[in-house]
């Protein structure tokens, strides 16, 4: 078997073929000491996301494509979450020498696949061996001048929206950790947990009529991310627990796991689905988006005229305030 | 001792307040899902390094300040080495658990210290636990659109040109190799090795006049990087081996390491010096460059017109070709 150490040091990228040239006016890479992108009009947005082996994910339960994948993914999600259009990428590989070769070819696949999903270019990046996995990717999108979705933006009357459903994530997350077949209803939840994909056009399109005043995206779960719309806008907001959508493949995972489907939807991380707050004049335009765009968009609370700042209040059906039911997701260590 | 997993998986950046917010118009950071910042004109350069314990650097003679200089340092290079001013840069660390707390505010006092010496936005970043320490940099910056110095631009009978002196960091690698006290001349190797200096005021000077035609920074040795400008520029390069600078600490690293100066001038990297190359004519306007930045600039060598492409040839003083006496610096593993 030709493994990641039989390549060298620096050859990986090379051996692989892995960064095809940059094309387009004003692009250029790889070859150089920095790739070169025309830069847009207004702002440019920029996020880094770091992966490690046995503290974001397993290689047991993950494969390389669909690593590569959602490692592109998560950092796209961040972008969108901002509003902003994603220009390009750089990746940063360390790998296990011991790793077949084929490993890197399907991760570099992988994320090559959401690159050119999302029109994110992938510029350049490096590669190291090392004991384990580790990922870093950054990306740069662009957004027009003083437009971009921040979490500090949130004014009391606003309501909460959430696109699509969240939990399935998280379901997926343990169906693979008991090791339960990937069939049925396992079989979307594990796909959510191993192939999320950022809600870029939705957000794209909100952000194109301005229509929310604030925006997160959901990767510690959408209490935890609630709350950090909450605290940075100094605001309280309201969860009505009877209006947070759950999946039918959601509810099967009580059956499969043993875990409370509510707890995850609430509380699971990694579904990359936005959650936002916009003036209530907003409802029809909102949902015309989210038809435009194939998102599901569901008024999920509001937020509220509070003399104590900074939290999030879950109601019960009856209107009585609740203790959420997880404080977020957390990785498998520590 | 208060260590890393003290403070949890998310706490680091918290607890040590080490993002401190962006300003200035357009710059917003961090507390939300991206930085922004405001877009330059022209192009935008981007590049990203790795560097992974005990395949780049050992901690038991890295201080920890020094490594987060030279993190950003690296990275802040290959900015120069393409004429582009550096903008902000993204940092994803991941840490050992046990390492003592001390060991992150270090490490980001350092990289603090050169993003502000060389107005390098820290504009965000994630960490991580992890078995070994990882880090990875991504540094932006602006250049005028097709004004960039490519590797590909030398052309036959140009000057080749090196900044300051090479072979010093290698020097000082050895010397913390064998654990020669950091004293007399293995004090200022040593420095080399684990504070350089980035040749930026140089490049900007030569960027703003359009001085040279092709560059590269010297990060794997004088050869193997003259190697590359040959490639991508399918030239020949000539070196005049009387030519390439010495420097009198470099002289005794013969006594103190055993190892031939020449051959870390030539074949040691790290030092981020710049190579280049520049026509005929610019001779007067490159030396007065060196002279208003305060950096060295050497003659070493020509682009030599030649059917055979794509390669370097190093002269002796009695104009014989000579075998280059290393094919790069190696890293301590593979």
């Amino acid at each position: 078997m030709k493994t990641i150490s039989s390549l060298g040091e620096f050859g990986l990228l090379e051996a692989l073929g892995l960064f095809k040239p940059l094309s387009g006016e004003g692009w250029l890479g790889p070859g150089d000491d920095c790739a070169l992108f025309p830069a847009p009009k207004g702002q440019i947005a920029v996020t880094t996301d770091l992966l490690v082996e046995e503290v974001h994910f397993r290689l047991s339960t993950t494969p390389p494509r669909d690593l590569g994948y959602k490692a592109l993914a998560a950092s796209i999600s961040d972008l969108a979450s901002m509003g902003a259009a994603p220009l390009a990428c750089t990746i940063s590989l360390a790998l296990p020498g011991d790793l077949p070769l084929s490993f890197a070819e399907e991760f570099y696949a992988g994320l090559r696949e959401c690159s050119e999903k999302y029109s994110c270019a992938l510029a350049g990046g490096d590669t190291s061996s090392s004991g384990k996995v580790f990922i870093s990717v950054t990306a740069f999108g662009s957004v027009d001048s003083g437009k971009a979705f921040l979490r500090s933006g949130a004014k009391p009357g606003d309501d909460l929206w959430l696109s699509g459903a969240t939990g399935e994530s998280a379901g997926g997350f343990y169906c693979l950790e008991k090791g339960i077949a990937h069939a049925g209803p396992a079989k979307k939840l594990i796909e959510r947990h191993l192939r999320p994909e950022p809600r870029l056009s939705l957000s794209l399109g909100l952000a194109s009529e301005g229509l929310a005043n604030s925006m997160i995206d959901v990767s510690d779960g959408v209490f935890i991310d609630a709350s950090h719309l909450a605290e940075r806008s100094n605001a309280v907001i309201r969860i009505d627990k009877p209006s947070v959508p759950l999946t039918p493949e959601l509810l099967e995972v009580k059956r499969l796991t043993g875990k409370d489907p509510f707890a995850l939807a609430l509380g699971g991380g990694e579904d990359y689905e936005l959650l936002f707050t916009a003036p209530k004049e907003n409802r029809a335009k909102i949902k015309k988006t989210g038809e435009n765009t194939g998102t599901a968009v569901t008024l999920i609370g509001e937020v509220e005229e509070s003399a104590k700042k900074g939290r999030v209040r879950l109601l019960s059906g009856a209107g009585v305030e609740i203790e959420p039911p997880l404080r977020g997701f957390e990785h498998f260590e520590g």
